[in-house]
């Protein structure tokens, strides 16, 4: 009860809270299935499990039985361990997988008539996207609906060739117009209609054509992959990733001359920072740089 | 000379009228060559032919001869054919098709001096983004200038192997800029300029994987494959489908914030549906929805 | 001296300048290496070399020992040899290539803590946007951080399959967030992020099919192929071609209707001129047009 309390009431501060401080320490629980903690304490089943090493944390969306669906609980679980310690200088990147067959199926249907169930998807959708580190989705099966929604807003998504995507709402009456805003801004437009009409799915190779995954390799390689590039960006300053992060998306949507302001007022900062410094100084001195985060 | 005068108070009225009634039911003559009409009555030759069948409507350039050149009495002819009864259930889906080895040569140049034809080719590009029901090209042959505008423009494009693509505007001296406009927004930039300076074709498999056309097929299943995908659409719900089209061009040019308010009231809708309501149903009984669209 | 105070009061001047008279005569220097001019009697060594015939301007940048570093020398000499004559009408088409086995390796990492460095620099890429004739980059090797935003700023990229694409700034602790302005606007935002965060390079093919570059051929073919592109360009009519990169450029980013406004606007305009005219009489009469430019 406290933490749907808390959860409430960190939603209505949402906005605000993210534009002045980010990522302020959340009360928000963290814990793996079967680890005692807030969510466990409130009998909330965790549908994620989750383990972190190395600067890299990986969240396994584990509810194979009921297809991964992002249902209220799924979410929760997912949002509070994407959330979990977001500010802690040992976290540098962020891998979401799947356990099963299917990545995620999307939307729990029977939920869907719930107006916060509704909010709070789109709410972690723009989580990822917010969050400093990079958030990779890493995919070995089917992701439909609000699964696929899920892939196209992380900052990068590996595939296996076992991997396709779909947005099938349209077959049960419900387009897929939430999924459509992530999909719509990944895929050219005829790519995302044609998804979106038929509710058919594309094939992994079609998908990495197309842009809405960056990578695809043979399901046995799936792994080592996504952790060579996870490994890749844990190696580097995490303090410099998420300045350049943020600015990414900052600059986007903005035209030719802002854009180009607000990337080189950018590069400033990021020359002030202890790891631009040091980067540099690094190079010039031709050794390893130290990075302070 | 009713119907002239017609369409010009039509034109007239065209932004608000969109914007109150999309679609209202229009007085604009509906036939296919040959048979009696408003057009026909009119002398004003028709140059497409229209056949319907199943909730899909084929609509076909029909003048061969003149390389389909889209004419003021070409985007007469189609124009008046997407909006026929646009309003009635019956209609699910349309297929823009043509005649001949050439698909549409664009502009017919000795019109180009005409603002009246100008801004009619303009709205009726943006009639195909404003319709209710999905618009697919299926394209056979060589679609230039504003012929490839009409395919970049639809919905959904499925094209065979033998198609190409090409603004060659410069070469005569006239940039294909409004072209320009829906070939911009469907291929990456450098593609789109190399296009636009060179006025060079592009192959189908080049289209499709920059984005212009959905899906290539061989020539002997463009006319199955298009089918294929125009019967799934009309299986579904027509009011899903015209609500999920609408919903998806208005939040695509916004901010993600603003795109995911759009589609989330865009879901409540749906919901409100009684297609919705009925395909939920169906799904949660395991059986077959039935659509009132 | 006189030439850099020169520059500097441009620069100041540059915006309004930009919009009122884009192309005025400019008392820039323009000369190739060893060539007297006011560059070299100001003993600023010109890095680039430039030499011009039948309207193809063709830009190397010319200092391969330093791997062709964007330093605040080489932008000045690439920004004085874009601009030389820009308004003439002898040229077409301007390519800009590179000596030695790096296109350009990016910013030179020692001056940019130079601010006037990273205003300069963005300035030199929108010049490229804001030129009058269209400008192609041919690319043989790597191109890396501003390198490769060089790459995406042209109007039309041809690359050798030798060649290759990255953004590895993150890796010295300086995020590259300037060539992402050019980068995130080229690619897919997914294969964006990969470069940028991992600072990886991607192949010539996958810098294709992304829309980074708009052509691969062997290393063998590549002059013959930009060539061939060049030629294609330089016997259009400049001022044709001219009306349409800027036409295009300023409506991609407008809302569908006001670009179609801006696109029809620019075909009457383009109408207007004399080679407009004399192309559509040249089709009619079907002979070769003869053209003012």
């Amino acid at each position: 009860m406290a933490v749907v309390a808390g959860l409430r009431a960190f939603r209505a501060k949402w906005p605000s809270w993210l534009r002045r401080n980010p990522w302020a320490p959340l009360s928000a629980g963290f814990c793996s299935p079967g680890s005692a903690g807030p969510a466990g304490s409130e009998s909330e089943p965790r549908l994620t499990s989750t383990r972190q090493q190395d600067g890299i944390r990986n969240i396994v969306l584990s509810h194979p039985r009921r297809r991964n669906a992002l249902s209220l609980a799924m979410l929760k679980s997912l949002r509070s361990d994407i959330l979990h310690e977001a500010e802690s200088e040992d976290l540098k990147v962020i891998i979401i997988s799947a356990e099963g067959p299917v990545f995620s199926s999307g939307h729990d249907l029977k939920e869907l008539t719930d107006a916060q169930g509704r909010d709070y998807h789109a709410e972690v959708m723009m989580l990822i996207r917010n969050h400093p580190v990079p958030i990779l989705a890493m995919v070995n099966g089917l992701a439909t609906a609000a699964g696929c929604q899920l892939v196209a807003s992380c900052d990068i998504a590996v595939a296996s060739d076992k991997a396709s995507f779909a947005t099938p709402g349209v077959n049960v009456g419900l387009f897929c117009s939430t999924p459509a805003v992530a999909l719509g801004r990944a895929v050219p437009r005829k790519v995302a209609l044609e998804m979106l009409f038929t509710g058919e799915p594309i094939s992994a190779q079609e998908a990495l054509h197309h842009g809405l995954i960056s990578k695809v390799v043979p399901e046995e390689q799936l792994e080592a992959e996504t952790m060579r590039i996870a490994k890749k960006i844990a190696s580097l300053s995490r303090s410099v990733v998420a300045l350049g992060k943020t600015t990414f998306y900052k600059q986007l949507p903005q035209d030719l001359r802002t854009a180009y302001f607000l990337a080189s007022q950018a590069m400033v900062d990021n020359l002030a920072l202890q790891d631009g410094q040091e980067g540099i100084e690094a190079f010039i001195q031709k050794r390893k740089p130290i990075w302070s985060h």
